[in-house]
């Protein structure tokens, strides 16, 4: 936004974990931003939170950017689409077939109105989520179509950019099959495991650790948000969940007879097709490259976190992040930093030099 | 082992990652560590990373650690067993049942045997992996049985402690069942949508988000290692499965027909049995249901973090658990607190005093 001259405001309509995301990392940088949301309390929120201010009657944005839920997107941008007729309309939903159809049903003019999609989310939702660098190295697909001229689109590429993702161009069709199977039937499949954990005992749950942690990581989220993705993209999904099925029968049917000829071979198939999958994932994206993170560990006695963030903040380090992992009947806390790259190598041999003890394993 | 005297080294038999790590943690304690392994450039490598020696025929180890993969764990316990007629023997292999039935029926002396399990690993294997704060903080399963004396079980209990890790006694046929629920059942989970990615597209992976990083990560295991322990503990993940495929069959169906009154229940149902088993992890991500939750908004300023938990330290309150969330462009950091129910009304009310905004709504 820095290089180009918007003539009004940009402005945000939904202001949970993405229109909030959006609108902080604008400001940032120092663009015009006018918040709209159907609740005033979260409204309030985004505004408290630095994210922008209250849309006027007077505003004339040239970009608007839907950040609503899946089922009430193309009603929303349909709305934005007419009652600012100079505007260029994108929205953030996680799918893009079923928006663009509605939209032209609904006799929309479409040629202000391109999809795009953020590969960015949390498992946690709402303002309060928001983080400005949301978007950092982050896809962020752009789902052109015919009725658009490619002029337009750059205005939402510019965006992506500006926001440190990466803009990447597929059709609405390619977008959903493609989502279908690295976010949405994961969803699915996390979900259903995590389910599982619902009776188990403490017993059984006190022995979880990351590969558990990881693997259900995400099953943390929206239900409210995920019915609304999952009707919408459901040819999608079952396709991958049936083949998920097919697969999943065959390594029951080797586990029940695990010691006659051949279930060696097919047990280790199923994990070596684990490796090879997981092999096409190309090299990480995202925030976590920005920072250097280290893990520090800490006495279980009141007061010891405190003095380490004193001492850390004496040094003049930013902490860019910072968690606690404790677990009960530990001594040992761990406190996981998050720096700049550049302050990590003096951070660690000043705590060191004061007898703070850092784990690289952990990091 | 720094309280207690041995009357000769620690005998690590196996020096891949579990072996070498325990090994590192020994040496880090000045324990005498007497290495074995079938391979000697293995053996040699652990020595060059400072794990200890290669042990000499005249030692007279009162404790050895068998750190072999799940199928050849018996019969080298049981080897170890007769070689060294007044040690007590300890293996770490993932499964507990098949190595105690197996060194019975070798006739092994398990009077001086206990199985255990530390709850630690690394995608990465061997040596090279290795890192003496492996086990610091995690769960180490104790498999106590009839046929071994508590004292003898204490032994292995010091040597988790003396790791940093938690001891926790269980059974064997516990372990064998609480594992596969909370490890072999996610990896086949995992392996299995990992296999998926096999044939798609490079759009499609370069969608990739940290949900599906997360889902997948345990995917890159060993496969030589987990034949081993999903054949050994075959019965147990089979049960967990198969009522993982009853779930996925429904959860097929109502995507097949979005549309019919009901699916918008069931798909929100997925979802939320999700969010409840993911809730029954205890620290980090499900917050341990004995701990109350409260969050503070901290001024996006250095030092007020600091300030905040040095204000708690004051008040004598200790924190079982913290997590902050802060984004560079917000104006207000979000300090989760997990305390002890007992003193949550008073440290609400104290911090309020001091001026800090406490947010219940959030927690």
């Amino acid at each position: 936004m820095t290089d180009r001259r918007l003539a009004g405001p940009v402005r945000i309509v939904g202001t949970g974990l993405l229109g909030t995301s959006i609108a902080l990392a604008l400001r940032a940088r120092g663009v015009d931003v006018a918040l709209a949301d159907i609740s005033p309390s979260s409204l309030a929120l985004a505004i408290d939170y630095g994210a922008g201010r209250a849309a006027q009657p007077d505003d004339t944005p040239e970009l608007i950017v839907v950040c609503v839920p899946p089922d009430v997107v193309a009603r929303i941008a349909a709305q934005e689409l007419r009652e600012f007729p100079n505007a260029l309309v994108t929205d953030v939903a996680s799918v893009k077939v079923a928006p663009l159809r509605e939209l032209i049903e609904l006799g929309a003019d479409v040629s202000r109105y391109i999809g795009s999609h953020p590969m960015a989310g949390r498992e946690r939702s709402g303002a309060i989520a928001a983080r400005a660098d949301l978007f950092i190295g982050r896809p962020w697909v752009i789902a052109g179509h015919d009725g658009i001229s490619y002029g337009r689109a750059a205005q939402v590429e510019q965006l992506a950019l500006d926001l440190g993702a990466i803009p990447i161009e597929m059709t609405a069709e390619d977008h959903d099959r493609n989502v279908a199977l690295v976010s949405h039937t994961p969803q699915v499949i996390s979900s259903l495991l995590a389910a599982r954990l619902t009776d188990a005992t403490d017993a059984a749950t006190s022995l979880a650790g990351q590969g558990l942690r990881d693997t259900t990581r995400i099953a943390a989220s929206d239900p409210e948000l995920w019915v609304q993705i999952l009707r919408a993209n459901a040819p999608e999904i079952t396709g991958i969940l049936r083949a998920y099925r097919d697969d999943l029968d065959r390594a029951i049917s080797t586990l029940e007879a695990p010691d006659v000829a051949g279930a060696r071979r097919a047990l280790a198939e199923l994990i070596a097709g684990g490796n090879t999958g997981v092999a096409r994932l190309p090299g990480k994206h995202g925030q976590a490259k920005h920072f250097s993170r280290l893990v520090v560990l800490v006495d279980d006695k009141p007061g010891e976190l405190a003095r380490l963030l004193t001492e850390i903040g004496e040094l003049g380090v930013n902490m860019e992040d910072l968690r606690l992992e404790h677990s009960p009947g530990a001594q040992i806390g761990l406190a996981e930093i998050s720096v700049l790259p550049a302050v990590e190598t003096r951070l660690v041999s000043e705590l060191e030099s004061r007898g703070w003890k850092i784990s690289e394993a952990l990091a």
